[in-house]
């Protein structure tokens, strides 16, 4: 299910490993209105900056995207080898270069084997529609185990994305690339304001290891070939849009999290009665993104100490005594204290399961906020000691 | 080599596993003046509170330390136990309260076993003098591996210290625990700025995982039977005792990074030419803790472009193109760039020593800072997936 006027295309390039896709182009059909969020990281790759530049037009009708390596701290000669990559490209797609966006992703300080790229760019672009989204959500991968696609239907328009990990995942950005389609025709203030809201609440509540990526890359584009009456904001249509894309950013975001590197838990993390929102995402960040908590989660143990040691770490306000706490459903300590009897037991049991919640209650106020993360594992250190080898 | 007036004992109270002891007092002649740092977590154990309280005096004659329960996250019940500790044992020392500290390290959240502990009160006190300083360091130890102490030689007096570890360790305090004795007559406003000063530079400058612990704690005593004439702040005597006194934090603050759980390396960070002091630090700091980082240390993988981008989330101002690296003498990268030549070989070969030095020149001004730390390998998962059973 791919949304009108949408075609892909993959081949190898041979810059990952022999036998696998590692270049991909989406191509709409006509020009269509795009939305992009890029790392905040100082450190951006070549292809991060260019495209930033690009996006400023808000149109896109192509983006050309490698795996194997990220093109960033590369210099001048990484950004000659991004523009050099869109020039060829763009002629052979016979679209302007403003059009097309450039993404990378991979080990970081290597310069790209040019050669071997250009060499392959011709047979991209001549393979459009030879590939589906599942292909190119393959294409993209890196470290991944598994693509990550999510789709929705919406009335008379489709929205569909791909989104890859796996590590250095970490707000803001979250992902390291995702790219979602529609064919929808959206009035283009109303797809930028809900398409940033929607990657908030996805993209940027999702951790595995507090690391920001110099390339991470979120990028939407509405090319309007579905022919519906274009959706404008404060209308019903705009209403069922937002919670259709939403549902596609939140499915793909989540996908990131279970495939986090040597992940074991998928866990939610919700704090509640913070004294406001802000406290609240700190919290939840500290808690998500300690080594000590998350280690626990790999062991199934449900030390609910340290999780009270992260949020009053996290710079939230924080009053102990007010504190409490449940795995899924298992209170395990209420104002500050253990909440006794058989918590122990029950929660140790609710940590085996391989999705679970975590709650803080902090009873202060009413903000809140919730972030999915991982646990750390030993195959986490195994992928990451070796990554380059 | 024990500052004059200082005494020691040890017990086994049977809060940590058997045949260890658990319970430790440190005790001086006279009351001596006296200088703490405590936990910036808005998550206090009971007995950081009490000791908060009392240390207002600037005075202190004894500490009692427990090892193996924390007195963490357990409220009213805690702080009455920390109190009955204290009541009991100054009871049998013949002192005010006032003049008695308390800490605990250990296991969070679980009430402490009083029965045993208070049954062990009059032997402790009873027994000082038959303990060493490595028998103190040894009884405050939790899952360290070996016990820590340091010691200096000033004319006419001695400055003297245990620490233990292992995880949670992170600024500010990045010690859990530290206690720093002298016969030395020291003016008590100077000790107090020096001692501040020196555990900026030692233990907050030291991170193994990222997590603030509880219930850190870093008290310095002076209790003046060396019987020097008094330092005081502005002399060449006073600037000798700060080198002796920075000697022993920073030899202490090491062994810890030494000693970080599951630590197969000792790593040195050292940034310069960032915009400022507190950018070097934030640099620092981001690099140390980067979970991706520390995976590459412990698989001698020479992966700077994760350092670059470790630097770029920090928070602190960069230009990449103005990003220069070092493995210890093997320059790896200059202004944002692979270095080229046998950079990546010599570089590997680098990270195979058991301590080296990352050196990160910003290009941007003077600012610089040191920070030590460890990598993050298979145990410290192992360690802390099983850390209570």
């Amino acid at each position: 299910m791919t949304p009108k006027g949408f075609q892909f295309s993959t081949v190898e390039a041979a810059i990952k490993k022999p036998g696998r896709k590692d270049l991909a182009l989406i191509w709409s059909d006509v020009p269509a209105i795009a939305s992009a969020v890029f790392t905040t990281n100082a450190v951006k790759a070549a292809p991060v900056l260019l495209s930033q530049e690009r996006m400023r037009g808000g149109r896109c009708q192509a983006l050309v995207v490698n795996s194997g390596n990220a093109n960033a701290c590369t210099g001048a000669k990484g950004m000659a080898d991004a523009r050099e990559t869109s020039r060829i490209l763009a002629l052979e797609l016979g679209i302007e270069e403003q059009l097309l966006q450039v993404s990378s992703t991979g080990v970081i300080g290597v310069p790209l084997p040019m050669d071997r790229l250009t060499a392959a760019l011709p047979a991209l672009a001549a393979g459009r529609g030879d590939a589906t989204l599942d292909d190119l959500a393959a294409a993209i991968m890196t470290t991944d185990t598994f693509p990550k696609t999510a789709v929705r239907n919406g009335p008379g328009y489709i929205i569909a994305g791909t989104s890859k990990g796996a590590g250095m995942i970490m707000p803001n950005m979250a992902t390291m690339l995702a790219y979602i389609m529609t064919d929808a025709a959206v009035d283009p203030g109303f797809l930028n304001s809900c398409f940033r809201a929607a990657v908030d609440r996805s993209f940027n509540a999702i951790t595995i290891d507090g690391d920001t990526s110099t390339n991470d890359t979120c990028l939407m584009m509405a090319n309007g070939v579905a022919g519906n009456p274009v959706i404008t904001g404060g209308t019903p249509e705009a209403e069922e849009f937002v919670r259709l894309l939403e549902g596609v950013l939140l499915d793909l975001a989540k996908l990131i999290v279970k495939d986090g590197e040597g992940a074991t838990k998928f866990v939610e993390i919700r704090i509640t009665g913070a004294a406001d929102d802000a406290d609240a995402k700190r919290a939840a960040l500290a808690v998500a993104n300690s080594s000590l908590v998350k280690t626990a989660f790999f062991g199934q143990d449900a030390n609910w100490g340290r999780i009270f040691a992260a949020v009053g770490y996290s710079g939230a306000r924080v009053n102990p005594d007010l504190l409490s706490l449940w795995f899924d459903e298992v209170q395990m300590a209420k104002n500050g204290l253990f909440a006794g009897g058989d918590a122990e037991a029950r929660g140790t049991e609710a940590l085996r399961r391989k999705e679970f919640a975590v709650t803080v209650e902090m009873g202060l106020g009413t903000g809140c906020a919730t972030v999915f993360t991982c646990d750390l594992s030993h195959e986490y250190v195994s992928i990451n000691a070796d990554y380059r080898t």
